[in-house]
């Protein structure tokens, strides 16, 4: 026997929102589809044996997101950390420098930093993009760096800040316009973390095509997925050269020499998972049409919640909805961790943002400006289930 | 009109004798092979829609690992390179720290040490394993060293000599009852670059499983390949459980929170390559014993053949015979650029061995020790044609 009950808390509004739209569930948070040529070309690529670091689908792979995203190369690579770890290099960074990242963004940004050796420094975000909020830099960096033979230095801490990478939050572009205008006010490298938005654009360009690089991430979790695997985009010939030379061992062309000219990296994509993600490229525009119905059915389900908004794609941006999200009201902040419980347990998968960067360990001691924004988004925002399977689309 | 022409010159009977082992060509150095259950993993792989940072596949590839070489625990992770970082940072390798390495391997080896912010320290081999001379060592370390609390002390630089890092080449076992007490006596961490020696052992146990860690490649150019994959083998729990938190950018298990608690890397292994790897494996056993019929054809073949000797495994060991490879007479060595144009000409990819690491730019000003063995050696090696495919063998 079974009973209708009617949602009156926050928690049983947002199961029974979420329920309107996926079905009974369960549903995880986000989940890869392979509806198209996928067997075909894994086969293929096994038929061939060539499974491994060169092959034809690396450079197919390469020109598909190329060709999707405007830029005018793209370096296929391992990871989206590992896309974003060469990015930095290439932008200049080094040993004791700083570098500019959202204290709200995944963990990869903050590590990418690291790994040049540097320090990040943790900037606030804006409710309106989930991203950097560009005047809120402008203000500080007027206010607590200087101009020193053209480059930015803390005054605090007396290091160069060489670089700001801003990250689109769950595909939604932060404010580029903003962004480019501070980094070039006061010289710094901009490189876009756009592990999150492929398929996302700014007035009409493709997210990670503005700055000096972006870098995109195919992780399971991702919109497309390569299994595992990232890319470079950059519209400077010399750049991408150099990234592809740093991500193959900065192994020296030769028929048989073993020559190395710098210190190198591992970091190449297999061509079996290249493999995959020209499959999964050709599904993109589907899938796009599928995330973007998928937020209007919450939008109509989530309307009469009060408490919890859906976040929308910023004005003069075209979202690709990768992760759905909630926002709830500051009023109702202290029901979010109830709203996960309830979700989790009725099986709708659902997580709230990253803890803040500057709150965890080894971050700790990092510098970083006021936070205020990021603290508080931190608290609101919870993912509910995303995959574009929730909603077929017609081929 | 075909002619028969009698081979005089070295180059030519090297043709020749490669001929007469693996036919007319062309040859490439080493492809993999997928007669097994390839296919079928991965299309169950994709089938799950699990083609990610976790799965399955990881799990089994993992147990397999282990169960095959006999190390109580595996790490799967993307390469042999992330492999060896992960080994060298939990051997303790720090910022400023020297890392023993042969002049003659791999670049990856070097690479992996200065990842840590270490520099690489270069040895010398010898000819009988191609490996770390452990004799000449002890004598270097003796009269270049000294102990301070419990610490190898670099006098020259005043550096900490953290670690040894000796490399099976070509999958011949380095001698490692030597450099175990080389290390023991100079309280050195012992992990085992056992990248090109899987399959291979030392007085009946496994390599990479004698150090404190262990690390293994699964590159397509491998003895089996997950397109790109490596692991980190070890008989210390603890040891591996932080391997594995490393390697999953240090992730703290929890249903939904984002909590990190030190600098982790992005250097899972994908479902979809441990998918291919769990084959592999078990394609392992009669790919080894291909490969040991492959050097029996070659050992025949090139016995007449004055000035080049086969490689064969060292005494006490069993090698996975990875690469096949001839060692020129001194000689001879003045004809080695010949033998490999003349081989290449001939369709059969021939290659010189590595150019040595302290000639490479990047670690011109590295220290290293006298190096006459591996001078001579970077010399006169050549490797010939190896993929277990050449002898195909029942399953």
């Amino acid at each position: 026997m079974s009973t209708v009950s009617i949602p009156t808390t926050l928690s049983e509004q947002v199961v029974a929102a979420i329920r309107s739209v996926v079905g009974a569930g369960p549903a995880v948070l986000h989940e890869p589809s392979f509806s198209g040529n996928e067997w075909l070309y894994l086969k293929e690529c096994l038929d061939s044996t060539v499974v491994s670091s060169v092959g034809k689908f690396v450079d197919r792979f390469e020109a598909g997101l190329a060709a999707f995203t405007g830029a005018k190369h793209a370096v296929a690579v391992v990871n989206g950390t590992a896309a974003l770890h060469i990015a930095l290099k290439l932008a200049g960074v080094r040993t004791s420098d700083e570098v500019l990242v959202p204290a709200l963004t995944f963990v990869a940004t903050a590590n990418a930093v690291t790994y040049c050796g540097a320090t990040p420094h943790f900037v606030d975000s804006e409710a309106r993009t989930l991203g950097v909020d560009a005047e809120k830099l402008r203000d500080y960096l007027a206010s607590h760096t200087e101009q020193r033979a053209g480059q930015c230095v803390n005054r605090a801490t007396g290091r160069i800040i060489r670089a700001l990478v801003p990250m689109h939050t769950f595909g939604h572009p932060v404010d580029l316009e903003g962004l480019l205008v501070v980094a070039h006010d006061f010289k710094l490298a901009l490189v876009e973390d756009a592990a999150e938005s492929l398929g996302s654009y700014f007035r009409g360009q493709h997210t990670g095509t503005f700055g000096l690089m972006g870098t995109l991430s195919f992780n399971g979790n991702k919109t497309i997925t390569t299994g595992g695997g990232g890319a470079i985009l950059t519209n400077d010939a010399e750049l991408a050269c150099h990234a592809k030379h740093l991500t193959t061992t900065a192994k020296v062309p030769h028929a048989w020499d073993y020559r190395h000219d710098e210190i190198g990296y591992n970091y190449r994509l297999p061509n079996l998972n290249a493999a995959l993600g020209c499959a999964q490229l050709e599904q993109l525009p589907s899938m796009l049409v599928a995330k973007r119905e998928l937020f209007q059915r919450y939008h109509a389900a989530f309307s009469p919640v009060m408490g919890a908004r859906l976040m929308a794609e910023p004005e003069q941006c075209h979202s690709n909805y990768w992760l759905q999200a909630l926002l709830l009201e500051p009023k109702c902040a202290d029901q979010r961790d109830a709203i996960l419980q309830a979700t989790n347990d009725a099986g709708f998968m659902t997580r709230p943002v990253w803890i803040l960067m500057n709150e965890l360990k080894p971050f700790v001691s990092c510098p970083h400006m006021d936070l205020a924004a990021a603290q508080s988004l931190s608290q609101r925002l919870i993912n509910i289930p995303s995959s574009s399977s929730l909603v077929p689309v017609a081929p």
